[in-house]
């Protein structure tokens, strides 16, 4: 159970990292939507592994299928399913992993939880799993520009201490594609890469902060109490694997202003239309839109798999000690920029579609 | 839409900050559990407003009734409605609200959303919503003791920069409780509360950091990939209102750790279970409850009602300034911990419901 | 669980037949909705008890509250709480019951489900539950005829062998109100109240056929393939007490057809509209509304209630003879006219609010 | 929307009858199950065309695969992806269906809600749709015999009008299977298969009834008041595709009896468990399974599809005549057994696994 995330855009992920692969079914599409494979692939190959010198060499074309919802290039309003096969070349890199617990990885809850674990790779708990929500947030992301003008633009904002200097307001796609750290301060970029070509080859690995702006917003998105659009938001990106953190708005730093200092002035822009001066709320209050951007930001552990020795325990219940094989990521921050994107994409569009179902059309 | 909360224990909460009164339904509640409105009431008079020198002064006695689903002192796993009837005395203090857009407040984004608002107090924004969750958690929290030995403890970490020191592992309840500032470092209590009644008096406010921990956690909780047990932790507490910022273990700070530092070791104990020598992990990994307490901090904003002028705009469309009347928290952070407690309690619970239902008990 | 109905217009009853009080929340209703405790009223009035010689003489007002939700008498866009209180005037006549489950009642497996059980009465398995349901469905109704003009018309069809003569496509409220026995064929209703009135004298209790109506229907309304219209209306009416079968359009009868006769031929109408020649579809194709009435039926058993000595058994294990005291429902049918256009309200409802969010409104 | 179906064992459907394939996503499998493809291809060849000289000639071999969640055998607890590709074969017997109307099909509902249909055969409201429900009835099935012994039967009670004599306490797969009718009355079957033929031949087509039991019931089943048992499993089955009505246990013939005819006594078995001396409750009273076997009905009208002249209209908006082409079922109903039977399994499961969750384990 849980592998549906969405009230009205509602998508379900299946697939492990081994076996015959990884995919989403999305539900609530709306219909007469133009919609083609290469679009989506677009996204996945902002995710997929071996896209640059600081990713994990493995390559995998990662390349998408649409088995239904789609008709003659339009969708039809009936579920999207969308699929990519794994190679599935188990490796002996993970022989290893049928015995032995990976330090804060997965694979000793799954154990616990389920009494099984598919041990040839991530199984279940794989990034892999996020093709699923990166493809469905492809979709979502159209219809945001498409219906509502919304743009969403993920990036690097820090890894480990290297911060960049990024205005949400007016960073673009290109400089966020501009370099492989996906941090649109290009010194500070270059910075990351070194710093992460560095812990790589000593066998270590980083972690970071993604931050991400939605610009253009509609106000009235959210559904108090509950689902507020925050707590949607907390939830989606919290999902993701490794995430340890969210923040919206000033976040935690806000908590050392003080209210005259934190509060957002209203005024009336020359549209007539209310604004607000600053916008440390991030775009939300109350749990619902109001108009300016949200900005987010979510941290991510160093990753998990390492080269260096640490003490674990095997699944037999002897204590051991574990160096992993193969190929990592030192620093999943860059691969996590798309993954972050998609899931903000499916919280707005379906609190989009929720506000259109209830509130906008109806009463006079 | 958006008020209702969890799966299999699920709660629905009502009512507005005037009319007639707030509440909660509770679906899902197994049966044969003893509960009382006293055992509820302990925990509503936690979070009521009058109850220190550092809170509002306004006395309500919040005093519950259980309407449905307890018979003879027992739950009968129908469901269970709890109600709170407001004192209803609408008070000129909020005459000016009416027109005017209060900072950082929900009342322009409800008029965004709704085009209509219960501009007598915050309405369905208001804090007092809360009650029908603290209401719903203490039940919650009853059901982790009595059939996992769950034991949440909550308390303020933080208040502006002024930061308590307190072991999560070892602090209780009566430490927490044994000041109004409801942090159990009692020497950083005192300066909270110094600080907090000086800021009262500028007619400003502050912000801080609840922390909270749930120990003697069972393993195996939380559903991938979307339920993870942070995801919905974070949902949680991140649809409480002036939350800004959640972090599950290591949270932000763990982002400026290596992997070799940062990864939690297995070892096993002298029981022969599995555990980890250190927890920035924070009890979950890979979304699913490793028995490890189960560490997460929330940040909240500062109070948006200050006494202070503050430019803000009519709902009919004009600038003006405002500066609010009557009486306020200047920080909800001793409040917001039964709130905190109580969301946890409800994830908790729910999860504990859902892999009950899945995974133990049916197959051999 | 299962207390909640819907997917965005969504209603949580509570209450059992004997306790504080019977009440529902409906979260999901569209905003700034007049509304009024009187217009729900009129309906409550039509399924309470007492209210003529063939009902209950049992009395009670059944008189409802809002608690929430509705501000200067209009919705809120927040939840709705209404609540009717229970007299709570334990009689006598239910003392048997705390030992002796009564046939073809819910006394025996509610204790099997959940070992507890208010023996005060049908407890949570009540009719009394239902006035929530009916509460709700007033509101529905109303924004179903504001929105679409859609109108709803309840009536009794059958009772045990007695059938109506009823046109679904002209009947009105008027004709069905104009009798006690809610059934708009005048010399029928007659005989109906005659045989109700004679088998209450006897003991014993009668069962019947509701038909239902909805005119005006807008196309499109449905989602399928789980959520189509005709499984959504069979899950709702088949949710209520006493319901043992449900027939859309044609329904059983309609199976002894072949194909040629049964299909519904198209045609042009002066509009140029695609309409049905026929209707045996009942306004529904392939799960979605097609612009013609939807017509269904629903049977309801004789009340289990009766005077007569029935064979039983007691919650201690031994076996015993029992015949109910006091006052019944020699026939539920005429009350339960008004409990079957709520669900078809609440189902039509909430279809109307879901594929406005989806289809209607966003793609041009 | 509206391609999820259950609580705890959830399916979601996906595919048209062209286009790359149909399948399901099965999300709240316990794991650990044994499950291979061959044994849900059992089910599949039960529904699948061509199987008989009744059904329609179309041969498709209707071949699965499962794509995620087993693993060396067993089920993981993670979703379960189950495909079966479509063969693709776009044929010119449906050229003419681009712009004509089927009379009695959802042709012109689709394009009245979606604005767009795959005209290539039925689409998305094709019963092709029902392998992946079949394929996840497969597994539910297994569950309900593994832990709880509970076996599911369905046949052909009816065509037209010729009934067949059946008892649900003691029919046989065996007998089910052992003619092409699905009728285990094997005179009644000869009977039926000749009609069948005999209408294939003239161009018209038959519908029916078929009848389910599910036998060794646990007691406890069912979740009020909305999830009762009985409007779970009503709104399974309408929701399958030509169904028009439905009964439980005595259904609309019950409403002829009086309460003291109807009624169930209780009695006390040789063991001293509760049973009833009839089961005109169909096995459920008050929504809650009390241990007698299930049984149930449900209508299906003969197949829309026919080869006489029918009167029809196009999208373009102009009336014409149409006779249906190519090779179809002159009867749904043999090959509607497995489908009921999937979705009578689908439901049992879901709330075997409910009741778990919250009841039987939790409280001491």
């Amino acid at each position: 159970m849980g592998n549906t995330f969405g009230h009205l855009f509602r998508i379900t992920t299946f697939g492990e990292s081994h076996g015959g692969g990884v995919g989403v079914v999305i539900d609530g599409c709306p219909p007469r939507l133009e919609i083609s494979a290469e679009e989506i692939q677009v996204e996945l190959d902002r995710r997929r592994p071996g896209q640059s010198k600081i990713t994990t060499p493995r390559k995998e074309a990662d390349t998408c299928e649409i088995i239904s919802g789609v008709f003659e290039g339009k969708t039809l309003g009936t579920p999207i399913a969308i699929m990519v096969r794994n190679k599935d070349t188990r490796s002996q890199d993970y022989d290893e992993m049928q015995q032995t617990y990976r330090p804060s990885h997965a694979d000793a809850t799954y154990d616990a939880k389920y009494g099984i674990r598919n041990w040839q790779g991530g199984g279940r708990s794989s990034a892999r799993e996020t093709i699923g929500r990166v493809a469905a947030g492809a979709i979502a992301k159209k219809i945001l520009k498409l219906v509502a003008d919304v743009e969403i633009i993920g990036y690097v904002k820090r890894i480990q201490d290297l911060e960049g200097v990024v205005d949400p307001n007016t960073v673009t796609l290109e400089q966020v594609e501009s370099n492989i750290a996906r941090c649109p301060d290009a010194e500070c970029a270059e910075r990351m890469v070194e710093r992460i070509e560095q812990i790589g080859r000593s066998g270590d690995s980083l972690g970071g902060v993604v931050e991400c702006v939605a610009r253009n917003m509609p106000k009235g998105l959210g559904e108090p109490v509950f689902d507020k659009l925050e707590a949607d938001l907390a939830k989606g990106v919290m999902s993701l694997p490794a995430s340890k953190g969210f923040e919206i708005g000033s976040g935690f730093a806000g908590t050392l202003l003080t209210g005259s200092e934190h509060n957002d002035e209203f005024y009336l822009d020359e549209t007539g239309a209310v604004r607000t001066v600053t916008n440390r709320s991030g775009g939300i209050q109350g749990g619902i839109s109001n108009g300016e951007a949200i900005v987010l930001r979510v941290a991510f552990k160093p990753t998990a798999t390492i080269r260096k020795e640490q003490r674990t325990v095997t699944s037999a219940g002897s204590e051991t000690i574990l160096a992993a094989k193969g190929r990592h990521d030192p620093c999943v921050l860059p691969r996590a920029v798309p993954m972050v994107e998609a899931m903000v994409a499916l919280v707005l569009c379906d609190h989009l579609l929720r506000h259109q179902g209830q509130c906008r059309t109806l009463m006079p």
